[in-house]
């Protein structure tokens, strides 16, 4: 995470030595970042990777080689150079905190600043939000399967490169697992990490049972052990009794054991007959292989004596849904504190973007539970009863009473300056807890979930119109004067 | 690419810990790194990453940081903590140089080291190895999609994190990509970088016509213009032709058009009429919209006159495949030079390894062409006529004859030291291209690929039925003790 000012497109550069040229470079501009479909066929997505914008704006700055290089290639003049070498990120960032649920065409970033200094962040912002947002999510989904069960994350090897294996684990641990096997992401981020022994502890000794009583002496109060190296049920389950009863005998407590291989439902029901048998009733039975939410929730639903799972590929990677698809689109510019919204249309509706510098905010029943969001202009306020509509299907409508509310999207960089308290890790992954737990059953299901109320305010929604009609009207102009 | 000694899983530090203490950390282990299956559902992958293995190997050691997180876990002794402090890689290392087509069960990498040491190194040569190898595949798949066009990356910003953008990048030039849009990929491995202009550009003018100008004016020699941000063939186009002729009047030369949404075969024909119309003839049209090798290739077959194309998140994240599954098992273990092989069983047979220390020999008809390959054990060597059998249907056989060899996996490191000289990245991708000529069309098809063999030597298949054997016998034995 350091050094990332290149972390961008090249076009981002050269239109903003465009922008200066034209003396654009003092306009403000106002981006939203936001996504339009939920990952995983669900009804959610949670909001991660705030803190690795936060560094990236704080660190952001260019060096001597970076200028060095961009010289180098025959695009950029010396005006624009230097004002790359005097570049520090001085706009207002407002961002929707890390664990809260968040929706479609919902900014969960917004940046306001001169369009010199907006443009050039898009390509971080989305490289870094997109990816946490979907893992976040993912665990989420991953652990609400596993029900009460733990989640460990360990799907470093699987992961796309080093900084998604770190940043992943980080997401993870904020969607809900209860620990990674990647050390780098323990160290970093103060997140809990386990881990036992592979097949290659097994294969090493000469046998099974040597490889697990030694495994047993060296970490006596750590003991699990891994039991598919040669056969489950009729080697690798006898060979773990015998060394957990030792362990047992001695005065220390056997973990149990990992299955890692075959079929977990008729795999874990054996070995846990012949645990109890022997009198192991305390020995976990941990599963992994390959395994996803759908794969855990139907092995739970048959019954598997499964205490805690082991998920790496299908996490790690959000296999399913391997992209979040964020966005960064403009929707206002203006000058010395002035704004005019913009519009991008689009021959796909779900495309064109919302004019304005907009709110969310969030409506709550009386019992807390969260009924719909509106996206709002900033200045806009709501009463009771309030009458609200979705913006394609506008003849649905729902009218909301008795509700409370609250804006979502939270001060983050004021003039430059960060003026937001970064919580811990801990300290997001019980706010995703508190958070998820506003949100209806109903839309957190895994598959089919029921669609949560995102609809615009009015005043938003007759902005847009406008601003539509108002496009429609220059192209028929440009169509014209081209006949 | 810094301090990535702990880009690893825990239970590789538990494990050291243990071979440790068992008197074990000075037997030498060797290990394989190969995938099962071929992501995309193509006939072929191509290695990749080799050199960031180097960089991690040759730059791999623990800080006093790193020594005080550890010993902070209550999991580390004294003596394991200052083994690791001293740890450096003293082991060799073959692998397969980057660009080479390799298929299921080839080891890409061969790990013989002390198993101390071959098993730190596990999670990150799979996390850098994988990756790559998956982005590298997925490119060439496109770019032979793409035909003679040419291919841009530019999914930086739905990449999984920072390292999977600039890594991905790198990958994707190694396929056959031309450039890339990500400055940073560019400035750390010289690869040409490319772009032009966002929507957001063009909503920041009052119109889309000045925001054209603008543009060539800045940029009168790169001008390729986004038309599709109000209106394609209305506004985006007639806008375009009338700045591409102030630019063409004025001496330079108009690259062209970008189209970015809606049907690229409709658009792109209507565009190219429009564009023939006005004598722009020499005027190119790039497109991009969420394109993957399939939708290229059928927007070709419908004849869409598209010259070029730009890639993003499909071929950043390997969108249908995100993941290519690649493990790293013992193959050998032994003291002093004497080894002896080892076995994983699993009740899956494909999951089954493959003993000894191996190497690959592809073997080549008379015209060049790759045949087939053989996995062998290190001391063998062919003669022809050669009888080869599927290892799996033994039945399924074929004689080789006229054949040229070559041995795939080449000498990395030696005793801890690199003995490979690194190609550039301009070198791979010429490599890349002439090894993907060996390989018959048949099996770089898109879809339904003709199966490239691979199969066992005869003297590696008995060793492994032998030993499969053996273990069958040592359960048994298990089972029986136990009743």
């Amino acid at each position: 995470m350091k050094n990332l000012e290149f972390l961008t497109d090249l076009y981002q550069l050269t239109m903003m030595q465009g922008y200066l040229q034209h003396g654009y470079e003092e306009k403000d501009a106002v981006f939203d970042l936001y996504f339009r479909n939920i990952p995983n066929g669900g009804g959610y997505a949670i909001a991660a990777g705030l803190e690795q914008v936060i560094e990236y704006i704080e660190t952001l700055h260019f060096t001597d080689e970076d200028i060095d290089y961009l010289s180098g290639l025959n695009l950029f003049n010396t005006e624009f150079l230097v004002a790359l070498k005097n570049f520090h990120f001085s706009g207002d960032i407002d961002a929707v905190p890390e664990g809260t649920p968040v929706f479609p065409y919902e900014p969960l970033v917004r940046v306001k600043a001169r369009i010199f200094e907006a443009q050039l962040v898009e390509t971080t912002l989305l490289n870094l939000v997109n990816f946490e947002t979907l893992i976040a999510t993912k665990a989420f989904r991953v652990v609400t399967a596993a029900g009460g069960g733990s989640v460990a994350e360990f799907g470093l090897r699987r992961a796309q490169g080093p900084d998604a294996g770190v940043l992943g684990a980080r997401a993870a641990i904020i969607g809900g697992c209860q620990s990674t096997s990647n050390v780098l992401a323990g160290q970093k981020f103060g997140v809990p990490v386990s881990g036992t022994q592979a097949h290659s502890w097994v294969q090493c000794f000469p046998s099974e049972l040597e490889s697990f009583r030694a495994y047993a002496k060296s970490f006596p109060d750590q003991c699990l052990l891994l039991v598919d190296t040669y056969n489950v049920l009729k080697s690798g389950v006898p060979n773990a009794i015998k060394v957990g009863l030792e362990l047992e005998a001695a005065g220390h407590h056997f973990l149990g054991i990992r299955i890692d291989s075959g079929d977990l439902t008729y795999l874990s029901r054996e070995a846990r007959l012949m645990l109890d048998e022997a009198g192991l009733y305390d020995a976990k039975i941990v599963g992994s292989n390959d395994l996803d939410e759908h794969t855990i929730w139907a092995i739970r639903a048959q019954g598997a004596p499964i205490d805690s799972w082991g998920v790496g590929t299908h996490l790690i990677t959000s296999k399913d849904t391997p992209a979040l698809g964020g966005v960064y689109k403009l929707c206002a510019e203006g000058q010395n504190g002035v704004f005019e919204p913009r519009l991008k249309v689009s021959e796909n509706t779900t495309k064109i973007t919302n004019p304005g510098i907009k709110k969310i905010v969030r409506f709550y029943d009386r019992g807390g539970k969260a009924m719909a969001d509106l996206i709002a202009l900033e200045d806009e306020y709501f009463k009771e009863p309030l009458t609200i509509f979705d913006p394609l299907q506008t003849w649905k409508k729902k009218t909301l009473t008795n509700f409370t509310t609250k804006e979502i999207l939270k001060p983050i960089f004021r003039s430059g300056k960060c003026v937001y308290n970064l919580p811990s890790i801990q300290e997001i992954q019980a706010y995703t807890q508190s958070e998820m737990a506003t949100i209806w059953d109903e839309v957190k299901r895994l598959t089919n979930p029921h669609r949560y109320i995102v609809d615009l305010s009015p005043k938003l929604y007759n902005l847009k119109q406008e601003l539509l009609q108002q496009i429609s009207d220059q192209v028929n102009e440009v169509e014209e004067s081209c006949k």
